[in-house]
């Protein structure tokens, strides 16, 4: 930790990247110098700023000298207390965030991706020099969850998370709930809006997801969980009429983030799912994203709020710039409180037990539910409900929804195999988890 | 603070209070022992217990030897670092507090009436004797508010805090709403189920949900603010027919503590609002609570989870231990980042400007609502909307439901005043606020 030479008290901030995010800091810890310096207890400061080109014309005003092409003006700089790190991706930005706390600076980052890859490596070298690494703004946007999860509810044995945390997917899902739009439609109208990029992979694909799961379960269960290890499914194959038959069935479908701690074994999966549409996350709608924590002691918490944008990210990270500043000004020892060394197994999907919804396409002629019956039978899966829906009498097929009760997930993929092979089965339409 | 010997490592915790929160406390870190020792750095025992009679048989199983009715064995202990109250009530509470802050010992607490009335004096006191004063638990249970609050959002300027903190209150509202009971009827069934009491003053008056906003409203705004600040008005006069007129015009009727600043002014209120049935408070359902923050950068998060009970405190309660421990256990000076030093005016609820709900009893004829829209125009008040309900063709009343756009509080109340002298109003049968 670098001392603050109480001569010239005054905490120094090198930020990396000016891209939404860091412009946001900027104008935010700008603004708000009078009020930060208060709560403090000194000034801090934005003394250089790493972009890929001086001369391109900004949104935000920024005095020239500030900034910098060569990461070493703030990575080798004594008087830089505090880097935070608003560039995104993998690299470089993994090397300038080891280099950081090696050179004894605390560490603000909203990167996402390098945490759910490198967290436990970064957090380590961070104990070791004794500074601070704190990452808020990497899950959830502004919504503080990261925070609660470490320090008020820590008297809990997490037993479990679920969350609808990228906004991308939800606002796509939500245009397939309520105005019954297909995929493809839904994916467009949000590209126009800018909530989807031009590549949507990431989002749409549950990669996004899955690093902030990575994240959270890594967290709340005290343990290293890695974005590999993440089981994912994206939302491209839902279709508008998976949408009406669960809201038939009494359901909404979110591409949800779940982790769940069972006799030492973690779940941690990312996929869409059927969710009663009483629960509190069947209600978050939107690009919003929520964060339910469920504990021994405290039941049910859910976090609420906008899950990106600049200003709710720059809210986090301010957060974090001030955690870390007061620490600096008062002196404290950084040692981190966040441990991840709980051996936990990783439970297989194959493993999952889960109720199923199954859509499928059949000959429209008597028997079929018999024989489909007796495939999921013979394989210890019990029926819950049937649906026949929407006959087509040119092609003479039918649709059928079925749900089961709860069921081991290898048994129903062995079901799917079997039905296949079924003559009077036309088509697997769809398969989705249900989460009660 | 007093320093642990670091031969017998061991934080030492009194126990004031063995009822619900005090047994949940003393099960969860008798309990969970060993995770503790591992996130301290050093065990924390439960050393001293007060109660009023050592010999009353109880449910949770407590080493006689623990129990004393002598407030000085654990007040006057130098053995003990960290006080937990959990007796509730203003006497002698607020004694016990003070000595122990004197003493030099870290306090947690339940308690929202001493906090609400004497909050700023124990958070000065703490704050002289370099220990700690945490009190998560008094407001919203097991929902981490006040943490997020004061450290997570803090690069945030507060504007706006909107909360159901009554579980009890919503319990009742929630059956108005959906089975169309009456105040009576849904109070005496939340009675039967212990969520209310057999006084239900403190809740249904909204005196509870006061002290609770009391709190929010002082660390959100960094300002005092008194429960004899707020302004409160309960839930009794509220009839079954509101619930209908509101259902028909989009909202829902919820208990809402409301804090808001603007300009330098500060807004402060419990009362009965209408809010939009789509809002996310509107979806606030039973005992839950649910704590809305704006800030000038996050925009608005919303906090939700269960508001009492005797687990979720306890979470509340040994977050709070743990965070004291942690302090005591790294030697850590203990000052709070808490400061209440901004001067704000308190707004009289006559300066509000919002939204309102007039429902009226009136003679059946030609002509009344000519006379009301000459009273509201006259003074500025512009109606948005109208509907005549219920004609009582025996009575030859009918009953006419009028919204506002944004209006002052004052006028509206004059204009009630001149209605209420109109022959052909028979009664002004309720008037509520509307919260956009």
């Amino acid at each position: 930790m670098k001392n603050v030479n109480p001569k010239d008290r005054s905490i120094n901030v090198g930020l990396l990247g000016l891209g939404v995010v860091g412009s946001g800091v900027l104008k935010a810890l700008t603004q708000k110098s009078a009020l930060i310096t208060k709560q403090v207890g000194c000034a801090v400061h934005i003394t250089r700023i790493l972009v890929k080109d001086q001369d391109k014309p900004r949104a935000v005003e920024v005095p020239k000298g500030l900034l910098t092409t060569d990461p070493s003006h703030i990575l080798e700089d004594p008087q830089v207390h505090i880097v935070v790190e608003a560039m995104g991706g993998e690299m470089p930005a993994l090397d300038y965030l080891r280099k950081a706390l090696q050179e004894g600076k605390s560490v603000v980052t909203a990167n996402k991706e390098v945490m759910a890859k490198h967290g436990p490596e970064l957090l380590e070298l961070a104990n070791k020099n004794c500074v601070q690494l704190l990452f808020e703004a990497s899950v959830g946007g502004g919504i503080p969850i990261l925070g609660p999860l470490t320090k008020d509810l820590r008297g809990n044995e997490i037993t479990a998370i679920r969350a609808i945390i990228n906004g991308t997917t939800n606002y796509i899902l939500t245009k397939m709930t309520y105005e019954n739009m297909e995929f493809d439609e839904a994916l467009k109208e949000a590209q126009e809006l800018g909530y989807a990029e031009a590549d949507p992979t990431n989002d749409v694909e549950g990669i996004d997801a899955g690093y902030k799961l990575a994240i959270l379960a890594s967290l709340a269960f005290q343990t290293k969980v890695a974005a590999k290890d993440v089981y994912r499914e994206g939302i491209s194959r839902l279709a508008a009429r998976d949408f009406r038959y669960a809201r038939e069935l009494g359901y909404v479908i979110k591409l949800m983030a779940i982790a769940r701690s069972e006799g030492g074994q973690l779940e941690a999966r990312v996929h869409p799912v059927l969710i009663p549409k009483e629960a509190p996350l069947a209600k978050v709608d939107g690009v919003l994203n929520a964060v339910e924590v469920e504990g021994d002691l405290v039941g049910r918490v859910l976090f609420h709020g906008p899950g990106a944008g600049s200003m709710p990210t720059t809210s986090a990270v301010v957060g974090n710039v001030l955690e870390a500043a007061s620490n600096i000004a008062r002196e404290l020892p950084s040692s981190s409180l966040i441990t991840l060394d709980r051996v936990m197994t990783l439970r297989s999907i194959s493993d999952l037990v889960t109720r199923y919804y199954i859509r499928v396409t059949v000959s429209d002629q008597a028997g079929v539910l018999a024989q489909m019956a007796a495939i999921l039978g013979n394989l210890q899966i019990s029926i819950a409900s049937v649906m026949q829906k929407e006959a087509d009498h040119r092609d003479q097929t039918a649709e059928l929804v079925i749900t089961t009760h709860p069921s081991r997930e290898k048994d129903v993929q062995q079901a799917l195999k079997e039905l296949e092979k079924l003559e009077m089965v036309r088509e697997i339409g769809n398969f989705l988890r249900v989460e009660e």
